[in-house]
């Protein structure tokens, strides 16, 4: 049987065959249940029965052009005709073509891009250059938070995914802001702006400043919740780096590239990095790509020393070449301010409506395509539903052909960044509808 | 300008472009010297200007299928117009195909593929199954040796590629055989073997058995010197590995599917590994892809219980398809075949000849396609030759239309498994002619 010939087979004979033969990432073996997934369409995809789901997950939340945008397919075709591969030591066009696309989205001062294969070798290696150019070792991160899952990556982040994988030295972590569910006892927004500054500026003092070389945060956090932070956040941890000589990451593979409505999540907010990480929406995972965006400064750094990272497909001219075509037709087709715009018109307005309808919804936050709606027990101790809820939720959704993301007590809203108002209102109408069955009962 | 219009550019502008832009791999980035790679053919790669080069390096020593194979390059295509990417948690043809696939060339007693985007992460994740397996923490591996570039596999490195980056924390490293510069003042190969498995008996019995995870192994050592182990090594580490409950893992990422003139390297051997990983020549790099191989044991032990690890790009359709291609080319073309019979018909009896005209040659050793060529100042002292002999025998080869691949004091002849005995008879006269240029001067 070719990978062809079984795109006749039924769902449960691809279902079937994976879990025969495929270990899966962040799972029990015995309890898998996937979808088979055949095709796809912008927002749609399409399993083996002709089944079509509205996709609210854009996958791993990295579709943000939304699934086989032609450009992009065409663009992996001509490249894949031309050359698939090359090494990292040589030259290619579409490589120098991708960063040069990627540079003219970043602010001024910043002038190479290191490319990796995915997010977590991006924020290794913006460790590895922040350590370098420091001579510091250690790195700042949020407990609420997800940088990837490779050896410091998986360390620097903050959620219960670093605790079965703690190889790494130098990693501390501390309390992002996140009103909602404050860890500083404060009673506004503002107020937990402020008190997260405080927090920080004194974790900094007791560990050293002078032994740390970078604050590494997600620009908005995102798997543990789209936690967008009070505006004078960004900008005060900005201060402190300066005041203390920390470099600042800013982790982008999510926030990035279209999910915020913006190029990158940080121009929401006043704020410029030393160094960028990125992946997902940079070419929507078509083909595996992930790199750093990096300061002239720290660029400088290794004009004459060896840098000493690398990797066998940095710089992939399919990978490239399918980045260069995602961001010419994000700028040509206007779909970063379409996710913009649909945020703020549509998908908002939505979520705040059926927040005030169902009393098991505690919040609603986000902007463009990136939307947390929380579920609670009790409205008033804002106690997280239980599991059984959201997993009810989730198959009410999947039953009426929407593919939800959902984490913990929450689903993400996260659909494809060329959402039309129609069908993000249908994705609205489909979780309404999903939540008053499970209500029900 | 557009990647494809920046096709009719020069060389010089090409070059240009790439370095005001990306930052390289394992470089001082204002001492680079990238060639300029259009496109390819099979054993060949041309430049912008038209001019062709043989590839002797298979760029690092990843594309074993040759360039552009055109069942690879279809089944991209098709999958790309079908669908490029999907979420690791969902199931999809082209990745259980090139589980079973991979799988059906595994001995007995494998049955879970975990997909990762290259080497790096394969060894991370090996690295983790073997710690969660046996609850242990150390991982053992030798000093020649490279494992990747990420925070537990860089560490795992054994070459000076760790020092810069040793953040991981658990990771001891030991001497393997390696006859013509042994470490264990031995006389001949076999010797060799025996004190080079008691040696890492007295490593394992001093760092503590039941501290350690896994031994981590290269079948070959490849970037190190492509240095084939004695017979007695591989089967004697498992026989250690059993005595002391230590999981073996084999790095087949460079020695794997083909490159040794067969699947993996160790069917060369009288060994089983209970982890295996790969990437390169899986699929030839066409699209970034490697992965471990996993023993049925060891896969059982994450039924019920959740495997903590994971990433965006787990099984990515694009990559699993032109494995799959890659693969059934490999099989119905007798590519594997054709790399063994190669390395021993024209490749090794060619360098071996050329080892007697030329006195720099210290050693020859190899097989399949996997060729070591060692240069030494003094035959009796065998102190490696300078590094500007190597940098100038590099040019020599440049400039006969030859890609050659260097590292210290070795030229590695690592061309494509498809190269013909017609290609690889140029090849070697390529280098004699280089080695004879630089002689004169
Ligand atoms: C913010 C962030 N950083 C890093 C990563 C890791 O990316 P990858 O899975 O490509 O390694 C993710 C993945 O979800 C992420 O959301
Ligand atoms: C034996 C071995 N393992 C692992 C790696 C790392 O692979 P990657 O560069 O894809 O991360 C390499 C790369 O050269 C290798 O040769």
């Amino acid at each position: 049987m070719s990978a062809t010939a079984s795109t006749h087979a039924s769902n449960a004979e691809v279902i079937a065959h994976d879990v025969d033969h495929v270990f899966h990432s962040w799972s029990a073996q015995a309890k898998l249940s996937p979808i088979a997934i055949r095709r796809g369409n912008g927002c749609t995809v399409e399993d083996f029965e002709g089944r079509e789901y509205l996709d609210l997950s854009s996958m791993l939340v990295n579709v943000n052009i939304g699934h086989q945008h032609p450009r992009v397919i065409e663009a992996i075709q001509r490249q894949a005709a031309e050359l698939a591969t090359v090494a990292p030591a040589n030259a290619n066009p579409a490589r120098a073509r991708a960063a040069e696309l990627i540079l003219s989205h970043a602010p001024e001062g910043f002038n190479k891009v290191f490319f990796t294969n995915g997010g977590a070798d991006a924020n290794e290696n913006a460790i590895r250059l922040a350590r370098l150019h420091t001579g510091r070792d250690k790195v700042l991160s949020q407990y609420r938070s997800y940088h990837g899952n490779t050896g410091a990556a998986i360390v620097a982040t903050g959620d219960w995914r670093r605790v079965p994988n703690e190889y790494a030295t130098g990693h501390v972590h501390f309390f992002g802001p996140y009103a909602y569910r404050s860890e500083f006892w404060s009673s506004d927004e503002q107020q937990e702006g402020e008190r997260a500054l405080q927090h920080l500026e004194r974790v900094i003092q007791s560990e050293g400043p002078e032994s740390i070389a970078a604050i590494l945060l997600e620009t908005i956090p995102g798997t543990a919740g789209i936690i967008v932070p009070p505006a004078a956040y960004l900008p005060g941890v900005r201060a402190l780096a300066d005041k203390y000589g920390i470099m600042l990451i800013l982790d982008e593979v999510m926030a990035g590239f279209g999910r915020a409505g913006e190029w990158f999540a940080f121009d929401a907010f006043d704020v410029k990095p030393d160094l960028i990480t990125f992946a997902k929406g940079v070419n929507s995972g078509y083909v595996p790509l992930g790199g750093v965006v990096i300061s002239e400064e720290i660029a400088a750094q290794f004009d004459e020393r060896v840098f000493p990272g690398g990797l066998t497909y940095s710089g992939h001219p399919l990978a490239c070449a399918s980045a260069v075509a995602s961001m010419e037709a994000m700028a040509d087709e206007g779909i970063i301010e379409n996710a913009h715009r649909v945020g703020a018109e549509v998908i908002g307005p939505g979520l705040r409506e059926l927040a005030e309808r169902f009393e098991v919804i505690g919040e609603v936050r986000g902007l463009g395509v990136f939307w947390a709606v929380e579920f609670v027990a009790d409205a008033q101790t804002r106690e997280p539903i239980s599991e059984e809820f959201m997993g009810q939720l989730k198959n009410a959704m999947l039953e009426r052909g929407a593919l939800p993301f959902t984490s913990a007590n929450r689903l993400h809203f996260v659909p494809p960044c060329v959402i039309t108002d129609e069908e993000a209102r249908r994705g609205l109408r489909t979780l309404a509808d999903a939540l008053a069955a499970v209500a029900a009962g």
